[in-house]
Parts: structure tokens; C-alpha cells; sequence
């Protein structure tokens, strides 16, 4: 999907909502456990009670991963169940040198290779360049660096002081002169109000992926008042307080409800900022 | 496997070498194209080649990955076919939050929930502190830790000067705050050998991983040089210069050859600092 595309379905959809698909196998409702693929038949209702209200889902590869081959084949069912009216973001978090870097974009850009073509996935900066350049050789896909995350252990280094500001600041201008902002996104914690006056600075046009409304405490009105653009430039991801809204049979609805508060909220914050 | 029994097998085996197995279809011997596991063969000869020869295998993540389920069942075959008295190293490279590196610990760590049970893996340090606990639940298992890459990416962050010196003496001061020399490994490139001695000073005892040797450039004497401890504290990787010593029928033999030549310098450099 095309950064054009995006802001088409945006402002078709009115909202800028991303789902987080982090299915733990404990927390899936006790009577989906007799389907003979629990996390797939919980992701698709999921999935169909929500899909008019955002235009992103966003699975997280490693609650796949760690239930092995079973994993997998729930990551490949859902990826395939994905409404292609929505970008569908992998979120592997991966980084590594570049013919290292070629195999992951092959596991999750080249469909007929894995079984997954997704249109955009998470990378950490690390190592750098490499870490990022294989996955744009993939025409029309994004990829999505990690920046500023909302969690502990982002002052650990995001904050370190270098000559180029701190590191996330570092990390941002070097990795923009790689690749325009058709290609490339951020990853910026909602609960990093101050810093997205910031952030705009040297990324004025890019797509932020914004984890962190809701469970973890942002608040959505700041992450628009400072982060929003002309063209929106939000995606803003709810998980946990999407998916796991009930663990009773009303799960789907309930998750309906959550999504549809927050794609109010965001037509109301699209609006006051006249993107629609 | 602990610390001390990782140092016997050095001492007993006369060697400190790793093996890399990142086997990549398109450079797999023809001939064993009519497996019913291609990949599989190819790693169970390349073991059987050399298991008395090096104290570590690391299957590259990324490699298996890249072929969807196929790719996994391959994976965890191998995992199943590691010597026990070598270290088993998955090379994957995560980093996430706590929650999510919960999920990838069990991924990996975890035999009963995704069937393998790898004794340590590679970890990005970008997220801080929760990319790193989350695995050290797991009692005698490794985490290892980026820390200077030997590929070109690395100057784009991990040069950058902070307040504690570069960003990789950064990460490597803050993170041995964390955990142990009996929990925690570095990653740090053969080619850097300026930079050996200088990382003793913040980790005078902690094994370092180091890629780079051989196809990447870097010199095994001068790695021991500035790098190796009265324990020895090094684990040296080689990848393509031994899997893909040869591609005709004769790889496993000439795989061999290679490392023969690895493990004996590797002994008289042990001898050398007395540590055999």
C-alpha cells in the first residue's frame, strides 16, 4: 500500500486506528480453545467486528513464534484473512547485517517464498543501514524503524546524549537519508508527549507508528495535538485494550466497542486539524 | 550449559571455535536437493563433519525464516540434532519490550511450548533493559548481546560518541549492571581489533561472540590477541568459510578441512596464553 493509498483510506475511514494482533493463548477466550486454530478463529472475529474502524493491523510476530509450528500457521492464516483495504504491519522488530537482512525481508515481503507478503514491518537501528536497505528493494513496501519507544527501558539508551542530540534524534536524520517518507515510518511512544514537537522537526512528513493509548497510558489528544501533519501522519495502535476488552463470548463486540471509541476520537481529531 | 562447563569443553576440545549454520537453499549442494529436508541434511553432515572440531553451533534465525513452516520444521530439526555438549546459539537478534520479549524467550528457550530449548540468543540492545530480563528467567540459559557489528552499518550508531564513551561501551557498561559474566556475552566483530582491548576494560570477563573471521575479513591471531581471557572469553564464529567450503559432494569433508585448520590455531593460540 502506497503512502497515497493510506491517507485515501484515512480519510475514507475517518480514523487512523492500528490493531495490535498479540493473541496470548492464555488470555483467547476459554470457549474458542475447541477450534482447531483458537488464535486464527479469535483473530478473524476480531478482525471482522473491527475492520471498518481502522486502516491498519499490526501482528506481533513473537506471540506467534513461541507456540513453534502452530504459531506460524496462525501468523500465516491471519496474515491471509487481512483486509487488503488495510496495511498489514508485521511487527518483528528484526535487524541484522544485509544478507541477514535480505532473509527476513523474504520471510515476511515475499509471499510466494514464506507463505507472507506483508506491506510494512518494524526494524530496529542498531546495525544501522544494513539493518533497513534489503527491505526497500521490495517496490511499494515500508519499513518502520524503531525511534522512541513508550516502555522502561527506552531511557536505557533512546535518551543517550550524542553530537547529533540524543540517540532517537541520531537515529531519525540518519535513517531519513536513506529513504523518503513514502518508504519509511517511526515507531514513537504516545506517552513521549514532549518529544513529538521534536520529532517533527526532522521528521515532518513521515508516518509515526504510535504504540502506547490506552494500557500503557498515552493519551491520544496529545499524540495529535503535537504529532498530526497535514496528511494526518498518525497510526496510532491499541492491542491489549482492543482485543482483550472481554474474555467472554461478547469478546468481538466488545472489541468493536473499544475500536469504534477511538475512531471517534480520531475523526474528531482528523477533523479539528481540517486533514478531512 | 553454564559458564564453567563452556570452558571445559574449550579446554577439552582444544578449541574455541562456533559454527554458523545459515544455510541458504539457493547454495546447498545440488545433489541433495531430493531430501525430503534438504536443509537438514546438509546441517546434520556439516555437524557430524565437525562436532569434535568447535564448542558451538548458531543457527542464523533469519535463514529458516525465510521459507515459512518449511523453513521452522528445518530449524527445529536442527536444534534437535545439536551435540549436547556444545553450545546450542540461536542468532535472532530480538529486542522488544517485556511482554514481547517474554514471547520470544519462550520461542526459543521454551522446548515444550514451540519445540526448541537453545541454550543462549543474540539480542539487540536498542530497547534497553527489557529486551535483555526477560530471558534471564530462564535459569543457565545465555543472552548475548550486540555490541560492535563488524559490517559497514555499524558506524552509523554504534561509533556515536555519548557520554559513557561510544554507543557500544555504553550499551556494553550499562548492560553488565544487569547481569553476570555467567549470563551475559557480547557480539563483537573480528574486524575491530583496535577495539578488543578497550572492551576488556568494561568486560574483562565476559565471553565475546566474534563473527567476521575469515569471508569478513577479520584476523583470528589479533582477536586473541586484544580479546582472549585467562578463561579463553572467546567464542570466534565462522559461517560461510566452512559450510560452504566446497559445493559438490565432498562439502561435509571440506567443511571439515576448515575448521581442522580453525581449531588448530585456535589451540596453539590457547596454548599460547596458557590457558591449555
Amino acid at each position: 500500500m502506497s503512502r497515497s493509498q493510506l491517507i485515501e483510506q484515512i480519510k475514507r475511514k475517518k480514523t487512523f486506528l492500528c490493531i495490535g494482533l498479540d493473541p496470548d493463548v492464555e488470555k483467547i477466550p476459554a470457549f474458542l480453545r475447541d477450534h482447531a486454530d483458537p488464535v486464527l478463529e479469535f483473530n478473524k472475529r476480531i478482525i471482522d467486528a473491527t475492520k471498518d474502524l481502522c486502516v491498519a493491523y499490526k501482528p506481533n510476530s513473537a506471540f506467534y513464534e513461541s507456540r513453534g509450528i502452530k504459531g506460524l500457521q496462525s501468523l500465516i492464516s491471519t496474515y491471509n484473512y487481512l483486509p487488503k483495504d488495510c496495511l498489514s504491519i508485521i511487527d518483528a522488530k528484526r535487524g541484522d547485517i544485509g544478507n541477514t537482512s535480505d532473509q527476513y525481508a523474504q520471510a515476511f515481503f515475499n509471499e510466494e517464498a514464506s507463505g507472507m507478503g506483508f506491506d510494512a514491518i518494524t526494524v530496529t537501528p542498531y546495525m544501522g543501514n544494513d539493518s533497513v536497505t534489503p527491505y526497500l528493494k521490495y517496490e511499494g513496501k515500508w519499513v518502520i524503524i524503531l525511534a522512541l519507544t513508550s516502555s522502561a527501558g527506552s531511557k536505557d539508551f533512546q535518551y543517550l546524549p550524542t553530537e547529533g542530540g540524543h540517540l532517537y534524534e541520531a537515529v531519525i536524520q540518519k535513517a531519513n537519508t536513506w529513504a523518503s517518507a513514502d518508504r519509511l515510518m517511526y515507531v514513537v511512544g504516545a506517552t513521549k508527549r514532549e518529544e513529538f514537537t521534536n520529532i517533527r522537526k526532522f521528521a515532518p512528513d513521515n508516518f509515526l507508528l504510535v504504540p502506547g493509548v490506552g494500557a500503557q497510558g498515552g493519551s491520544l489528544e496529545d499524540v495529535c495535538k503535537y504529532g498530526m501533519t497535514k496528511d494526518c501522519g498518525l497510526l496510532v495502535n491499541s492491542s491489549r485494550g482492543i482485543i482483550y476488552a472481554s474474555n467472554g463470548e461478547d469478546f468481538a463486540e466488545a472489541a468493536r466497542a473499544e475500536a469504534l471509541k477511538l475512531q471517534q476520537q480520531m475523526q474528531a481529531e482528523l477533523e479539528k486539524a481540517e486533514v478531512i
